[in-house]
């Protein structure tokens, strides 16, 4: 409760009205002055009008009838505070004018500085500072801000008037110049306005404020309200200080500085100081700043204060404080201090310090850092500061980190290039599961379509590669094997460099940056976040290679391994191809027999890899077709073995084709595939189980204990679930038979179809697991086709249709609500039942806080995305009550 | 309560233990003879063993121990009733042993009849029959039924020894022949049971009800219970009933009859009769019964009792009677009465009947007619009794009626032959929307490929045309022009008759019964339907004709016109793909202006015909693509342009074909059509809402009352949603400046993704009705692409996974379950808005009764599923209270 008064909020050495959790009220900066005076931090004093009186000047058109008089007691107060009288002829009070709201909204409002000076205080002010141009200099500075801000005179009349007394000169004015400008822009204020310059300081006082809440309606503060979804009632404080001056000669000065490195995070203050200046001359970089130790130097006993003082701040605020300060005639003021911006690397060695140093729990520590920013510290970066770079054209971001090589305009030249030793970057129109062979040789891909989670994006973020989709502006021409990327041409062999983190494309060889391994502090972070007890973190893994990077990287389990991704290898291909050509059961489980050993071989090396961690294996997903080659290059083949005259190979070819034509479908993403392969095919589905469980049975006999976890893609309703379940269990009878107790496997299913998130309860009673495919749910539910996307999802986002991509960033109120929907009714049919996410969304932080407010058990995601979905998870931690009221506390700071 | 016995209830002239209402205790039989009984009908007198005893049996192996005792007092009462002993040596009480379960399992468990002759007994038998013959037959009838049916003797063991003594004769066996099957009979008996048969009445009448409580477990009816969904725990009660005979000479008799005639619904009694005879020989065809009149001509006193009795139990029952009754020695006995079977045409017209005589009211008269057997009634069917025709193949039968017409094998070939005047009958793989003309041109449409909503299905119902789809024998090579069919060769112009009702194709010309179109019982029905207060029912119409026909047969509106439809007619292709191939936004609105007046000439000619109904007209919903040729025509086309050396054609279709590929799809049915094309290309939806209100306009200054309904398709976002309606309403103001009174528009949208179901409540805020597009529902729910699910769903429907195709009758579990939460929210959010269907689930009864049971509004269907779609609709009419305990006394039916 304020007793002086109901709209103003003093804080001085004898007075504070407020404090920093008044920030709505008295904006970020009223607040934050309030609480810096509090902690005995020298601020010039002064006072805020509340943004209750913004409010009612906004809406009336007026300020309340009894705040002139509550300025005018505030300002009484302020004048015996400071030991000068506002508008004094011979040692004038002066005031800066400031906004201030809720949330910071930088620039977008209006400030007035040396608000009381007139013709007659100037000099008073001269006398008092000893300098004629300091006095008049900050004369002309009020004219011009006022003039422009309270009196809205186009500024450009300001500028031209300066230009007819200076001319071009960018000397220092002198005090006859001075004298002139000042003449000039008081008669340009009378031009504009009819009326003279208000010599009256009250006058000057009341306006000042009633045009710092009119910003509040600038087109551009409403421009970015709008951006960044502030309230437009919020409104603005505005804050009255005493005027301070770094610009009174040696013993005076002005500085800014971080209490830690914010590029690096190391613990030591990192500040500017330039003496006898004001803050703005730091800005506009007129002069250069010294290091802060010329200021130890000059005033050992000034910097011994500031040094303690915002050690202080940082201590008070649990967080790295960005201060402005200046020191007149060699007394230290603090303007202000917030919570500084830091680099990915800094925000980290900073969250693991502050906790070690005790200073933040390590709870606080793990959520002061942004997870995707992450992406950024692990990834190598191009080194654009090592000349002048031009992008091509520009596309998605779809995979971090960059690549430099040369391009590759087919799967097969990919891996042709690579085996010569060259760094290859594949460029196509997009890519596809048959091109993996070539993705893998190559170093980075750069796709003409797709989104950021196409085929290409998908793969890349798996394999940790960079990649950029969805470049319009490329066309590739396949018969003349040339690439058009914005204007210019390029041809197999030529050198291309690709940002992953902005998705900018560069012609030649741009040096790399490489991501250093060696984060001490981040591992340190992660080792807290690991412990602390939120949903767990697996990896989508279908090599051992990528098995054991995740194991490394702290996965608890894979949570999604492929199948279908071994059967793509060049070795498999032709064996699943006469599987699927197969004309009866009995030759497809010829074909079976033979890729049963394969399979085997590739689960025996996982399992051993992630002994004792569980190993999600979902059975074969994609339509068969898929494992075909096109209708187009089999017409191709077939006229090349014609011309060839192997009338044979025409045959086979013939036959292949009538076979593709057959699988081909309308609408693969909702066709003959997932489960219903399974049901019609059960072959395959043994020929699997029996692969996992015989290989699970090797590794356990080596004294390993693999966990095998068999999931069942695509079900669509409970009898399906029962029957597949029943042919897995009857399929491991056969292979366990009297070895059970070896091997412990599990059985789930993913929910990725709407139906099944509907009815999740009754399939839950077959299985120990599900995992939400959030993937193909989300292109089930908004009837998405994620290859197609692209034509109106770019659309709907420019319009604002869409806040986000749902493809990238989980959908809450649509898909959300389903899953919620789901795990409702499973925990309720199956209790012990453990529920994870294995989409793309399980690697962004934004949609792993949401899947870890539903309890999900786990999230599994691209091994590259691993460590962010580490820190996003243990994001959501909720420490018991005890612990919660000091966790809040660091929350309050200034704007 | 039964004062008499635990377990056994009697029925006869002194006392009735139980009633009709006790079907689940003394099975129908039982109930029904009780029933029977209380009315005064002449019944044989009987008692019942309860469904209790039997379940004490089954479970324990042994009938309880009171039984035996409770048999025997009930024997004694029926000997007193019936005034002669069982097992008396001069005239002894005969007894048949019958089954009646709770719902009736026709012939699936055992009856044995004569229980209570033997060695001594039949000569008594024989002098009181006066008939040597008769006494010696019925004992001959016992041992055998009893052997087979209670000692599990084999059948045959039976016939062997009948074959012994009487050769091949089928003449009467005489009285030597008689005795001599008696005696092998018993040898056989002694033969496989080690015993021989037994003597003693009672003996008998224990082991024979034991045994009919045996037949419950009998495989065929363990069988009969799992196809028909009845519980194995039901049980079934054993009806114990003393013996009459019709074969007692020429004043005995037996017959069977329906107090209506079951096949036109005439309204007197339909029955045969056959003089000294048993109820058997009719079932077995010996001898060939006379009509009734007979009976009357013969012993007018009983023909006269009989049609009294059978009116005042078909009153009693409320619904027509298929009874059985002897004539013993002058005097009448009904044995049996049930709820009689009926055609379609019966059924409507005896409903209509009752109701008008005031046996029922006029809702019970909607609800005892089935509304799927309209469709039968309604189709001109094959006259298959004309000859010998053995079907080639079969398919699905996929939109009901018969078609004899000439084989096109192509959409132009089949305006080709109309155009001559032929009756075509179009083969294709399936159709497409380009083939619309041709499918205009033909009278029925038989594909090899799609199922029972493929695109063929959808037309032909709609177009109420035959259709048969998914006939998977038929191979159809286009170079040659051959299509095979099952084993036989086709070309283009042979003759071919389809059977829409079974699916089935038969060559050459199979002549046709015409649906007669003359109803005037179904039009009272269904005018009686229409006034019920059920949700209404509207047609999908594109066509004025169609329109037309839809009012005319009670359409209470257009639920669903598809603009599209419009697109391909000859003459606006080329106009609608200048309008895509636009290069830009000004081009496209230069063709979309000269397609404005096409289709505002179209709305016109609707509004008129439908005025003052409402006409719910679909924006744009298929994917650009659709309309323009396939790629590979294209590349066809160009080949030939190239020939012809005409290289500005040549250039032309370079554009098209590039023009094709960057809109082809992966997944069309998941891209970039319904609202998504609205929010692409706005200019579209303008000029469609400018040619609906500008129609509107014009048929309302006629002093007509246009309805027009804007109806937005594929939308999955409140956003989506807001921005569109906006856009329409902005148009709308252009269009209707100044004149706004005299039209009055809606907006609604389709929920036809899963995620509008789910955020149908703030979708809904935009739109004062929505509708659900259960096809599209029911694919994006499911996963499954109603143009592949073919090669799945059938194995799906085979194996049992699926009970029924969720593409014919509603998935309530899960796609039920997103309408019925999007219902709910929507209700709550904006409770005046209008809620319809209009997915092909619409024309199907069951499907209805459950969109009735949500509260819909209304339901939309093809024109031809109509009044299929009244009926249903009218059937979910719950009487108020007062009227309900009227309405539930007809449901009392003996099994």
């Amino acid at each position: 409760m304020n007793f002086f008064s109901k709209h103003v909020y003093r804080f001085g050495a004898d007075a504070v009205d407020g404090d920093g959790s008044m920030r709505e009220l008295l904006g970020g900066k009223g607040a934050g002055l309030a609480e810096m005076t509090l902690l005995a931090v020298p601020v010039p004093p002064g006072f805020t009008v509340t943004t209750d009186v913004c409010r009612a000047y906004l809406e009336l058109g007026k300020t309340p009838a009894d705040l002139p008089a509550e300025v005018k007691r505030a300002l009484r107060w302020l004048e015996g505070t400071a030991g000068k009288r506002f508008g004094n002829e011979r040692d004038p009070l002066l005031v800066s004018v400031r906004s201030g709201a809720p949330i910071s909204m930088p620039g977008m409002m209006d400030t007035v500085l040396n608000v009381g000076l007139n013709d007659v205080s100037v000099t008073g002010l001269a006398a008092v500072s000893g300098s004629q141009e300091f006095a008049l200099d900050s004369y002309r500075r009020l004219l011009q801000m006022f003039g422009s801000v309270v009196l809205d005179v186009p500024k450009d009349a300001f500028e031209k008037a300066t230009h007819e007394v200076r001319g071009e000169t960018t000397e220092a004015a002198s005090e006859a110049d001075l004298c002139l400008m000042i003449e000039a822009f008081k008669g340009v204020i009378q031009e504009h306005t009819g009326k003279p310059f208000p010599q009256d300081p009250m006058v000057q006082l009341t306006l000042a404020i009633e045009a710092v809440f009119r910003s509040w309606q600038s087109d551009r503060a409403i421009f970015y309200r709008k951006l960044n979804k502030i309230a437009d009632t919020m409104g603005t404080a505005v804050t009255v200080q005493s005027m301070v001056f770094g610009n009174r000669g040696e013993t005076s000065g002005t500085g800014v500085g971080f209490t830690r490195n914010p590029s690096t995070g190391e613990p030591h203050v990192f500040a500017e100081y330039l003496s006898n200046a004001q803050g703005e001359d730091i800005v506009a970089g007129v002069r250069t700043p010294m290091p802060i130790t010329e200021l130890a130097q000059q005033m050992p006993a000034v910097y011994a204060e500031l040094d303690a003082l915002t050690g202080q701040l940082e201590k008070h605020y649990k967080d790295v404080q960005d201060f402005e300060f200046t020191v007149e005639s060699g007394k230290l003021y603090l303007l202000q201090t917030r919570a500084a911006k830091r680099a990915a690397l800094a925000a980290v060695r900073i969250a693991v310090d502050m906790a070690n140093e005790g200073l933040i729990t390590r709870q606080e520590a793990v959520k002061r850092v942004k997870p995707s920013s992450l992406v950024e510290m692990l990834s190598p970066q191009l080194d654009l500061s090592a000349g002048t770079y031009a992008p091509l054209t520009s596309g998605l971001p779809a995979s971090p980190g960059a690549a430099v090589g040369q391009i590759a305009l087919s799967a097969n030249a990919a891996v042709a290039m690579h085996a010569t030793g060259k760094d290859v970057i594949l460029l196509t129109q997009e890519t596809t599961a048959e091109d993996i062979h070539g993705m893998d040789a190559s170093v980075g891909f750069l796709t003409a379509r797709g989104g950021a989670t196409s085929h290409a994006a998908v793969v890349a973020r798996g394999m940790g590669k960079c990649c950029i989709t969805g470049a319009k502006e490329i066309n590739i021409d396949e018969n003349t094997g040339i690439a058009q990327i914005g204007s210019e041409r390029f041809k197999q062999g030529d050198w291309l460099s690709l940002d992953g983190a902005t998705g900018r494309v560069f012609a030649g060889q741009v040096p790399m940056r490489p991501a250093s391994e060696d984060h001490p502090e981040l591992d340190q972070l992660l080792s807290w976040a690991l412990a602390m007890k939120t949903p767990q973190v697996r990896a989508n893994a279908d090599t051992p290679a990528d098995a054991a990077a995740a194991v490394a990287a702290g996965a608890v389990g894979i949570g999604l391994c492929r199948t279908e991704h071994m059967f793509f290898a060049a070795d498999r291909l032709g064996v699943v191809r006469s599987m699927i050509l197969a004309k009866s059961a009995k030759e497809r489980i010829v074909a079976l027999a033979e890729l049963l050993p394969i399979q085997q071989g590739d689960f025996e090396a996982l399992f051993r890899t992630m002994s004792p961690l569980p190993v999600t294996i979902r059975l074969l997903d994609p339509p068969l077709h898929e494992f075909l080659p096109s209708a187009h290059d089999i017409t191709a083949d077939i006229a090349s073995a014609r011309n060839e005259e192997n009338w044979e190979r025409c045959l086979t070819l013939e036959g292949m084709r009538k076979q593709v034509e057959a699988l081909t479908e309308a609408n693969p993403m909702m066709g003959h595939r997932g489960c219903r392969l399974s049901l019609t095919y059960p072959e395959i589905l043994q020929m699997q189980v029996k692969a996992i469980l015989q290989a699970a049975l090797v590794v356990a006999k080596e004294g390993k204990t693999p966990q095998p976890e068999i999931m069942v893609p695509l079900v669509s309703s409970e009898q399906e679930m029962k029957v597949l379940a029943e042919l897995i269990h009857a399929t491991a009878s056969e292979v366990l038979d009297g070895e059970k107790n070896l091997v412990n496997y599990k059985i789930g299913t993913m929910i990725e179809l709407p139906r099944a998130a509907v009815c999740a309860g009754p399939i839950s009673k077959h299985v120990s697991f599900i995992s939400f495919g959030t993937n193909d749910l989300t292109q089930m539910t908004y009837g998405f086709s994620r290859d197609d996307a692209r034509s109106y999802l770019d659309s709907y986002l420019e319009q604002g249709i869409f806040k986000a991509d749902p493809f990238i960033t989980i959908d809450r109120e649509g898909v959300g609500q389903l899953m919620e929907m789901a795990i409702r009714s499973v925990r309720a049919i199956n209790p012990g039942i453990k529920i994870g996410i294995c989409g793309e969304h399980g690697g962004d932080p934004e949609s792993i806080d949401y899947f870890c407010s539903l309890g999900v058990d786990y999230v599994s995601c691209s091994p590259s995305r691993l460590r962010v979905a580490q820190l996003a998870s243990a994001q959501t931690f909720t420490a018991p009550p005890q612990e919660e009221a000091r966790a809040s506390s660091h929350e309050v700071v200034t704007a």
